[in-house]
């Protein structure tokens, strides 16, 4: 399979979309966000990141690149105006439209990568009732290996994969789209963590005032192009390997 | 309300979604496609029109322009490879949660702008389930007046309000995403109609060969240009009517 | 086939209806409503001409016509007491389970036969789910051809295909149950017509004062039996067709 | 209350309607079936009783009398061609849009009336979450004191309040519609219980031959006047008692 | 099959469950609840004798015992604080959940054995709905000859096969858990059954004061073991022949 | 609040539960599982294990004791014969109706405590749907701070928080239900993990041939006490400090 195996499905053209499933019957469905990021992150920050992101792993491992899904499960932002926010139940089931589409086309292997940290969890349980009923391989993809990625981070994140429009975020968005990074707006905010945080039903969006949490502040496009392109090398090698090794039944 | 009163919810941050909605508690929804266009356009070509005239109508009127929805009720193509389509329940729901979301932040009527065909039959169902449940006004706009615009076309429709891929699709795409034509590829196909169509269950799939329904060949981006244009002043006028009379309970 | 392979499921035994279908395997379905229809028709207006129609495509052509359903999707006049709507949701369940009952005893094609303007909509999705579930073939009949078959009517429509208890639907009662037609209570009304009529919520039933949208002065049960007769002859057309050609899969 | 305080929703006009309910504000349902009832009765037996019933109990006590549902939860006789039956979910959601119909133009008392044994099991839970969902009463009427009613028949029930197509619905029959009735076809049929009968999923269907459980044979027309009015007036002391006390809530 | 020939597959551990099917493929469920059950019986009195029962079928006939589900649909008394209840719904799906993980482990026949005489009428329609989608046969049992059991009963039942709280459920209770039977506080309720009694929506928990219908006061151990002995006999046969004959299908 | 200020509902009367709630209006549920526990330990060992928690958890601060769930959602084990599995929505809304329950009954904040590591993921998204849904706080607590617990454990965890029928479960059996541990029988296996575990829908199942995830055979009934009560003293803070903070909204 030679890099160039990639298909981008919403500007090709549906015979191009044929032969490709034909020849690499694997999709990629990137999965975003729109909701707060901040007072200098714009809305859809999980969108941008997480459709470079799939552009990426495409060109260098394989797949039909589907478009993204710009909303995501974002119950915890949603008394913030502007944030929009599928129940889990719609979550549920246009990622498995999608994938019931594509299958029909002839995939065989789907990869979901989220942009949005809480897309992961209703994921893993949808991706579960997706191989019930159809016999397509699912594979779901949320930064992995990010603590080394992010190793030489000047901020903490404020949980263990908890972080939003800080440095991370703040530094990929001005290497990907730096015309819509407020860097002036940035701020540094560390929420107070309860005890029973991650127990408790308590939205996030109750502990913040600014939307941020972290620091953005020392967010660079520096920082965001070198960890933008470790990311998406983990992902085309996890996605390599899923594809390289016979179905998991 | 002057005609600068829009917003991008995808790429605005949430202080500003909230001061917009706020202010003007009205947001403009493009709903799209990815699904077969001919040999010659995009999968997403309803998709780019919907977004253009939506920002089109935005600018004009006013609204806080939400991100597209780029996958619609495609049940007629779901046989051609690499068109996605959601189910009608998928559909309805995915529009609901976004009504729910703006009408949490604050919004009180919603447009949703159909660059599908398709669409708008399970938009009317659900924007009445939508009226029944929330405050919320609905207005459905799918090329009100198109049979005035496209009097000039070179070329008849497939049938009433039933063109695919042909002369106005291509025109409009010719304009808006030129480099994203094929026009090398572009044909002339009119499929025949059987007495009982729109009556049966006859995917439009199994009709066509080429997936165009209509006569791609004689498009220009100049026809394209203008139609566009004179779209967007119908949509705005409809709209701003809209928004003008009181709620209509 | 000759002319009385037909078959009223209702009135029939089953012993009788296990014969026919293993001869023929078809049926016909009438759907109706039970709702406002002015201040001079009864509210079974369209259940009355549903059967009728369906009893009479059933002679001129075959079918096993099954009992009619007495209520549709009536969302419009919802706020007139007497209305009785069913939910999109329910109305497609109702039509469902229904195919899949004849479909168990053999049946292979299904007409639908709507009296109401307000079912082809929500038909069309249903039978489109149908055809995916079942290896049924189903076709949704809704006065095709109207136009002209109305050609000599002596009142406009108050909009394409947009009629209600005006001179067709008085017409058809006055011939078909003349006893239930009160005539001096009759009137004539065109309810005002907003821009955005068809694309907003705006349910019928707050534009007109009596429930009549057109002219029911000028009915007579002449024009009613030969409006019915000229409808019978175009949907038996229509459905034998259907039923001639090759499965559309 | 007067004795002519009823009218049928099907043939009055709305405002008819909207009168009674005014006054009125209470409604009768009559759910009957379309069913296999042996080689001799036609499959609408149970709707033809239930609605000379329910007309019976409306005149001599009070009440809108809605269109009959002809179709019931018939799972037991699925395997006859001919039956059709709803699924008990489709079964729950007709009979709550009909109550939230006549809810919505204010009834607030609806007594369901059913022909057909196997609606009873159903119509208990719908109308348990009826109560839960609007300030309606609900009353589901199946024979009260049948047994008294019928101690002068000749013979047997198959199983106590378990008959099909035997004497009493025979009986019946011919009084209501002795044309439809082919006693020459009648039989006695008793088919053997097995001790499990009533907990196993064994469908009636399969014990069976004729589709009669009982003696067709020694009915008649004489009886079954007898028996329906008896029946009626039950049904209607029931009725009358229940609206004559506060709301039981 | 030896009287030994069952497994409690709670206590058991996976191999011996795949061992125990493998050999023996059915399953006993115990349906309990936890309710009101008067001032002297705790609120698991249902689901305590459930499983005593079961065990005791297992013991004497064959079957893996299956946790019981210690909630039923106990809609009647959900205003009385401490009663937990399960709608339709998901009273449905636990019981078609359970049956699935045990058909796909092998099983092929369940009894399910309801210790409250609510759950029959729901697990009816349940069991039709399984025996819809698997190969798998489904006996529902519930006191199968309970009158012959009680034949010596002191005090009569509140309503046939209608009895809470009282001189059955309270002996068996002494006899299974005597400590958690307060004596000194049973009594004697008979509360007053309105003519349409089984007809209306009433809730039980309106009539009764104490939570007891029928006679508390007189239960004894003795009669309760006698009883318990009796009632598990019967099930004990009901259950072996219906594994003896061949499948209903 | 005493420490003696709690109540066991299956045990208790109603009125105990009513008087309790009124005074205390908290409650806790102990969320277990019948799944494949390796060769040495029961099917019940989660359900086992949440009680006995649950109850400490109860006994040490406050809350009516709820009877357990004792199937859980074991997706990954539904291919050993024995387990039993909720699907998500089954789960879901057996956790809701529960919730249901005894908000009605008067209480306002409810622990649920899982003692499998499936359950959690579910019971995040329950969780938010309840609160959205009733005026209820919700608690999700699964073994908060066990690292620091386990610090002397004698065997790794297969993963972090991945343990299963191990050296943790194998003790806390030892000390809870010695008798139900097959020590003869336990092993230590520590399947592969491949590079996209947790990100693939293989099932756990089908990576480990025994079962067991880490070492059963270095379990103790000594360590299993010591972690149970340091487990019970962690959980009971965390609930006592929940609900010692006002409503998080």
């Amino acid at each position: 399979m030679s890099k160039s195996d990639w298909l981008d499905a919403a500007t090709a053209t549906w015979p191009e979309c044929r032969e490709f499933l034909a020849d690499s019957p694997v999709a990629i469905l990137p999965l975003g966000a729109t909701e707060q990021h901040g007072p200098h992150l714009p809305q859809n920050t999980d969108t941008v990141i997480a459709e470079a992101l799939a552009t990426g792993v495409a060109r260098q491992s394989s797949g039909l690149l589907l478009p993204s899904v710009q909303v995501g499960y974002s119950w915890s932002w949603r008394d913030y105006p502007g944030t929009l926010t599928f129940s889990f139940d719609t979550f549920r089931e246009v990622v498995k439209d999608l994938a019931r589409s594509v299958y029909r086309g002839g995939c065989r292997a789907l990869m979901t990568l989220s942009g949005h940290g809480a897309n992961p969890g209703p994921l893993k349980m949808t991706a579960r009732e997706l191989v019930d009923e159809l016999n397509l391989r699912v594979l779901n993809v949320f930064y992995p290996g990010l603590d080394e990625v992010m190793a030489d981070a000047e901020s903490p994140q404020w949980a263990p994969m908890n972080f939003h429009a800080e440095e991370f975020e703040t530094s990929l968005m001005l290497y990907l789209k730096p015309d819509q990074v407020r860097m002036d707006r940035a701020v540094r905010e560390y929420p107070p963590r309860s005890a029973d945080y991650e127990m408790s039903t308590l939205p996030l969006g109750s502990l913040s005032r600014s939307g941020v949490f972290g620091d953005a502040t020392v967010a660079s496009a520096e920082k965001g192009e070198r960890w933008f392109h470790a990311c998406v090398a983990r992902m085309a090698r996890v996605w390599t390997e899923f594809l390289s090794v016979p179905d998991d039944g």
